[in-house]
């Protein structure tokens, strides 16, 4: 079984982005708020967006299933404040949720969760309640930069954001660290600032001593580590100056990272750098990079084709494909089973 | 013969550091200001703090030449306003200089700028004519992020930088793009402020048209390009997304990464996805990390033992050592030539 464990709902019907601007215009002032009701989307709706896009390209490649949470960039936590984010995630979510009851073979939800800069990060927890225990979603993205782009909250080993970890640990499902848009115009959003705080969260956990607290917790960090496995030797070489043991022993049985890069050598460095048991596949389609190569003719964000064409064996390939994910998301193999899958 | 671009003097003698705590103490209190001559460093001082350090390991890896710089992180441009930077770029470049004149054959200086948050790149100007007319230094360093973690100045294909770019052309030199100490606690210094620094610069070149303004424009991206040749699929895809040209027209003729990736998989995929005509070697010693890898027996940033174990050709490696450094740098090739070499 092929799993793809980053995948975003980034083609929601447009009902959905202007029920947004709508919210998003009554910040100053609220009279003009849409109502959650004022949202209509039929599930004929929703199936034509998934069925013409997600579920053809995952058929194309022979992708099984898709770990599937709103899309990244529509976050936005910068945007208004707790309330706008709780409604809009609560509106998110549920839009995943749906999808998952329409194709529970192929997709299964994960959370996003309604944070707001400056605000703690413990009121997110009825809404990751509500996502797992009603939704059976699997997992969390956790943003460790509300502010988009301007980094105002503490790093991510502070114990500001130790109430979701607990409720991780109570719930043994993992996060995935993603930003979402940049409204600061030295970043692009998916060029910088993604990669960026891919990067900042890995050595936020390195400087850390984070897994003394919580041995449990697991992070994915998206789109291949950003910088890590590329300056692997580097980050050693630090980890080393603080007095931190190996990143094997130090990062790696809480650290994992995504295959979402979108050539042969950057995948061929991160399985060769990343032990096998850390790397989880994905693609993140639809995501930042849409287009098709012309040097290989292929899409970009095909990351199955560089998978298969590693320097791996069988076994490692079929770590990769399913049974990491199984482990890093236990919820996840517990759907499965019951699916007897 | 080996050039390495990017070195720094980060074994200058206390009194440098003393120094700069009394200018930062004055800035509340300027009747506490420390004057220029309060500086005194005796060339004897500046030969030990050079020949146990930078000059015993050049000898050791057989490097011939550094550009030599002041320490990158204690630039700390955020630290005070202009006039605070310029007094201390004044004397960190004149540190620099004085190392090149002790050792002509083996180091040759490039700028800091005393660039501040918010102030007119325009006010660099003179302390960059006096580095180039009168201590023959061969490039620039120059911060996109004078604000220290916090991304409060335009992009770098905003007109805000143009006056540096005009001054650049003029002169035929280079700037490195390296920020400084990060004064956001969400980013490390060495372990993610530069590399986000190298990945957020690569990513406004690459959105931007900055080369059609200024096709002799040159930057060295250093730390190896921080995420950009790891993730050179997504930014190709990128550029495709948005209508920009192949990275190699749309950016390869004015952007080059230095060779500051400390192990091995990280310099293949380097020398193996960027050409070798855009690669320059440099190890920033004595830069973000020292240490001895204990699984190799030899410094991480030892580069030098990457290239000759990367699979290049004899005429690769000379382009990678010398002869890019010598085209990317002319005044650096004048130099040279004036010393016979």
């Amino acid at each position: 079984m092929i799993i793809d464990i980053h995948g975003h709902y980034t083609t929601a019907p447009k009902a959905l982005e202007e029920w947004r601007n709508k919210q998003i215009a009554s910040i100053d002032n609220p009279s003009l708020a849409p109502k959650v009701s004022d949202l209509k989307i039929s599930d004929d709706e929703l199936r034509e967006s998934i069925e013409k896009n997600q579920l053809m390209q995952m058929n194309d490649r022979g992708v099984d299933l898709t770990l599937f949470s709103p899309r990244a960039s529509f976050m936005a936590h910068h945007i208004g404040n707790f309330n706008i984010s709780a409604t809009w995630s609560a509106l998110c979510n549920e839009l995943c949720f749906r999808v998952a009851e329409l194709y529970p073979e192929r997709f299964i939800g994960v959370a996003m969760l309604p944070q707001s800069p400056g605000v703690d990060p413990a009121t997110c927890i009825p809404e990751l309640e509500k996502c797992i225990n009603e939704y059976g979603f699997v997992g969390i993205n956790l943003n460790p930069d509300p502010s988009g782009g301007h980094w105002q909250e503490p790093p991510l080993y502070d114990r500001h954001w130790y109430p979701i970890y607990e409720k991780m640990v109570e719930y043994d499902i993992p996060a995935m660290v993603h930003v979402s848009t940049s409204c600061n115009p030295c970043f692009h959003t998916t060029g910088a600032h993604y990669l960026n705080g891919d990067t900042t969260a890995f050595m936020q956990f390195l400087e850390s001593d984070l897994f003394k607290d919580f041995p449990e917790l697991r992070f994915v960090i998206p789109h291949g580590g950003g910088a890590a496995p590329y300056h692997w030797g580097r980050f050693r070489g630090l980890a080393q100056t603080l007095n931190k043991p190996e990143l094997e022993d130090h990062l790696l049985n809480n650290v994992y990272f995504d295959t979402c890069v979108y050539h042969q050598p950057g995948i061929d460095l991160l399985t060769d750098v990343i032990p096998v048991k850390n790397v989880l596949f994905a693609s993140e389609t639809f995501g930042a990079v849409k287009g098709i190569d012309p040097r290989t003719g292929h899409h970009f964000d095909d990351t199955k084709r560089y998978i298969e064409a590693a320097d791996l064996t069988h076994e490692e390939r079929t770590q990769i494909y399913e049974t990491n994910a199984r482990r890093i998301y236990p919820r996840l193999d517990a759907a499965l089973k019951k699916q007897g899958r």
